[in-house]
């Protein structure tokens, strides 16, 4: 109930703190007998480490992923799988000073308010460094949608007011900024430089889409499979806004703009985003996520500290000037995780064969 | 896991079709000793009827609500609340033709690929007339809340495109639309009628502002007070979009715009939206979702039938324009519900009374 | 929260007091396409009904089920299953003068404690008129392993004193009190009788067996299918023991007593209940539970008013003497709903095929 | 919803195999600013060791708890605490010989035939050792209790046949089976010591007495405490049967016998074991649970191998004689798991203070 756990058959559970001994990640409810390495997770939690695109933080974290249960012999059991990461470089003597000071645009006031504690180191539970829980996890979902063929992928279509002008899928790889346009990609790169020598920091947009992913996921009402996608998006922390298919443009469009027709083919577009009543359509799902600046910033600012008194403070060290695109393989993440709870959740409702286990 | 429950400790459980024999929902986990008669539910499934603002469906629901349980002598017991609506007015006639087809823009398709029989008079499950025990069941922690001194409102700030150009708290109730800016309003309902006289529909934007909720509600990372009420407004049918304090612009703000400052009062401005690391802060909450035009046209429409067939669909009757204002009483309702069952959450971990029953 | 759903996947919430308007419960996670009719729970409802077996109440009720949703034509839609059941014989009066007294034996103190408040009216909740929202539920749960060829059975070993000496299954459709030994029934009865004409009550055993379930069912841990099952079946109020295949027994067995062997054919006997581990393993699951007397006596009995001031009452009207044989279908209702449920959670992690709509 | 996690508010969710890595657990929902260090865990920890009561398997287990997350300067701060326990002296040669075969009495054919693949190294994840995260979760649990005045107490009033004759409350801790008899745990040690030498194991039963419970927790219907008392004793691996108060005897008793009177000064005696329609009465909790004996005995035993073709096996190595006296803080943790989440679920719905931080 302290909301750290988040799907409802494919279950995972996060805990850690920023600077804590370790974090890490309790996944109930996989399928047996798929192959599962502690290389499939490693790819996708380096994806996420700092130190690779430009304006990430220089903090070397290792972040090798540990298998503690639930695979054997490189095959899952179907018992929880629980993965952990050390806590390594931690410095946690730089957040001394502001043990007793509220951060703006950070958790600070409001954990205190909760609990009446805080672990105030490196922003402790509130981190961005508990989405390596989020990941791990994620990278486990993902196996679970390749068997369907089933792919999601986040990618950066605006950065500090820059947008992508094309969404050229192959030029994402090949850019830090995974933006799908080269030569926004490279304004992004110059914005990030000169924003991060100021000081400061930017916010962006990212976009994901999922190809391959069958009519019939999600549940009508609540857990319609847009609004697990959008709790799943927002439970992110720098993440303000979600909108699926056309997302703010439906707004300002008529019904008959709005509708995509259907031929024999399928849709003949596509403004509903792949999903119809909150069940996918067959169609490319498209989701879209507004990140807002990091709020760690080199500046001055104004705040109070625990007796609400003004301070000013002036956050030492060096931090990301962006979320993006590091946040882009959680919110893939999520995606995944959500979709792959679908998948199951859909299954148990179908006739089937019963037993697993052969001949039996 | 079908999917029609939302909340933890405040549950709801919604059943029933456009065209069945009634509508209800089942309330689990109300606390005891709270005054609630069918009025208060009755003054909130009034506000969403249909016939009450311009371009609404003529359809005369008289909606009136049923307790069937849970309360006795005027006063909740901490047992189930189960309400019912009858569906009375039900012509089902003019459906029969739209039986083998999938309207574009609904649910049909995706329905029929899910389950594999549907439904089909009214949009079944998928109709709007689902969000009537959403509502009765917002008027119930509409109760919790008010105890708490916490206020819930959605206006209309876009439709058709029209904007507000101000916020006007007492003009909200002066007008059909709910909208802040009174003439903003007349725009609005005079594009109402053109649109409609047209055959077509209007999308728009509704905020939801939250006044009074104290520090502290929202659990961090997967149950985030932003994400359950993404997911909470992300389950509505039409909305296509959710956003929290800046939203969207927060992408193209600088961190140092983007952090709201602390002073000795308080928050000094509230672009976060009265939410920080998934917590509450005290500030108002503030919310915004995109709202898609309604998807019966009455204008001639493209799409196939159960055999995948082309056919042309011409939508009979008279339907709403749009779903706001209609819309605002759901969103007021899914947000209370997060409240309310936020609100019961924090309770449950802070060291309070035990026993409630008098002297024992 | 409110402790009123049951289930996972296959999910019951119930609702409704002794002598409010009605009682009903709501059914989320149904597969969809299954023949479901009225008359499927009417039969079972009409097996717990008062004044079909000896020394049962003589309240008429007639407790027609009224659906109200999640059927169409015939067959489930994958929409929730509303039922209800009205409440029509309701004279509260003769409960007027216990509206201030905790009755023996009875939950009218502990409903006090919690709730500060509550509906004394034949019980309020806490009246065995609860079990028909578990019975329709549990009809429905029928139908599901009909499908796989699973039977669900219960019968009653000892009443009053009286054991059944042998298990003659076809017996037990043939005696009121479902007893698996005709001489033990007519002892039985007569016991019941006696026992009546004294103003007292009768407790018993109640047995349950589960024939044709494939082994694979139940989750290890905390939800293996014995763990639920006891709690599924401890949740009926007048349980006070449960056990499963040799139960109790196995304390006083040496391992090598105990352990069942298997051969090439399976396994050679069954003091394990059919359950190994919390899953089943293909062998008939067996389960008893110990029922209590009814607490409503017509003697006269020593209690506390409100203000805990010493009271003696006598309970008017005329009650049931035993649970038994009443009970018998809450039980199998309550195994039905267990095993339905774990049916689904299994077929949930077998790879299976995705869509169910034809051709999509 | 691999069924790994139990409790709702305070949620705990265990992961591990026997010849793992290691064993642990994450609690989610505990309350904050509660004092908790490693050695309040330890302590319990220690008590399910092997190597302690006569008829102990010797595996030497160093069994130290490691603290990962959750706590910070000696306090809970509502964040996830996350246990582990390092799997040291695991030998898992002797268990290559029965990698192909199901073993009487153990979990084996049962996971095979859900999962279609084991880990059958020492049972895997069925093992006893399991129990490991359970006991953990325990000790935070009564660390709950322990505030509010709520003692948890299990011990053995069975073994082998031999039962105890008295219940002395001091002499619990003087023996190492926590047998409330001197004279009946000397008979029983002996007993033990027998049945080892013949290579064959032994059953019990074990009481468990909650002292100091305050009147409402238990939620009625479904979640009733004694269901979820009943669901978490029964998921334990070695019993196979639950009763409360009179239990089994109630169902020979008289409703004049069984009712328990009330005066002034309460319950004026306890057949029904503290707990009335699901709710605690404010009288001791008892439970009783029967232990079946060991399934791994060191006598030869028929059973099949994965081709179910017939075998014969002789387990080697030592094993424990009884479950019992291990089992008993296994015992007192899923009890005091149950009641420090009902205690929580209570406080829910109790008006109280709202923000848990100083001054906010």
């Amino acid at each position: 109930m302290g909301g750290n756990s988040f799907g409802t058959i494919f279950k995972i559970t996060t805990w850690g703190e920023s600077h804590g001994k370790a974090l890490g990640v309790v996944i109930d409810g996989c399928p047996p007998r798929m192959d599962l390495s502690a290389e499939d997770i490693q790819e996708e939690l380096d994806r996420r480490r700092p130190g690779r695109g430009k304006g990430s933080s220089p903090r070397k974290e290792k972040d090798r992923v540990e298998f503690l249960s639930g695979v054997y012999e490189g095959k899952t059991t179907g018992t929880p799988i629980s993965l952990l990461v050390w806590n390594e470089d931690v410095d946690s003597g730089s957040y001394e000073e502001l043990q007793d000071v509220f951060r703006p645009g950070h958790a600070d006031f409001t954990y205190q308010a909760k609990y009446g504690i805080r672990d105030h180191r490196g922003g402790g539970r509130a981190s961005a460094r508990e989405t390596v829980g989020r990941v791990a996890a994620g990278a486990v979902a993902k196996k679970i949608l390749e068997k369907e063929k089933i792919d999601v992928m986040a990618y950066t279509v605006e950065l500090g007011g820059i947008r992508a002008k094309k969404i050229d899928y192959p030029e994402i790889e090949k850019n830090d900024l995974r933006c799908p346009d080269g030569d926004a990609a490279k304004e992004m790169a110059q914005e990030i430089e000169k924003t991060g020598l100021q000081g400061n920091t930017l916010g962006g947009i990212v976009e994901i889409l999922v190809r391959g992913c069958p009519a019939g996921l999600g549940e009508p009402v609540f857990d319609k499979l847009e609004a697990d996608l959008a709790k799943g998006l927002m439970s992110i922390g720098a993440v303000r806004g979600v909108e699926v298919g056309a997302g703010f443009r439906t707004a300002r469009m008529l019904g008959s703009e709005c509708n995509d027709p259907m031929g024999p083919r399928g849709f003949e577009k596509n403004d509903a985003g792949g999903i119809l009543g909150g069940i996918s359509s067959g169609a490319d799902i498209l989701l879209r996520v507004a990140v807002k600046p990091i709020p760690s910033i080199g500046l001055e600012q104004k705040t109070v500290n625990h007796s609400m008194r003004p301070v000013t403070i002036k956050i030492q060290g060096r931090h990301d000037v962006s979320a993006i695109p590091r946040i882009n393989p959680v919110c893939e993440a999520m995606v995944a995780i959500v979709l792959a709870d679908h998948l199951l959740r859909q299954r148990a409702i179908i006739d089937g064969p019963l037993a697993s286990g052969a001949g039996m």
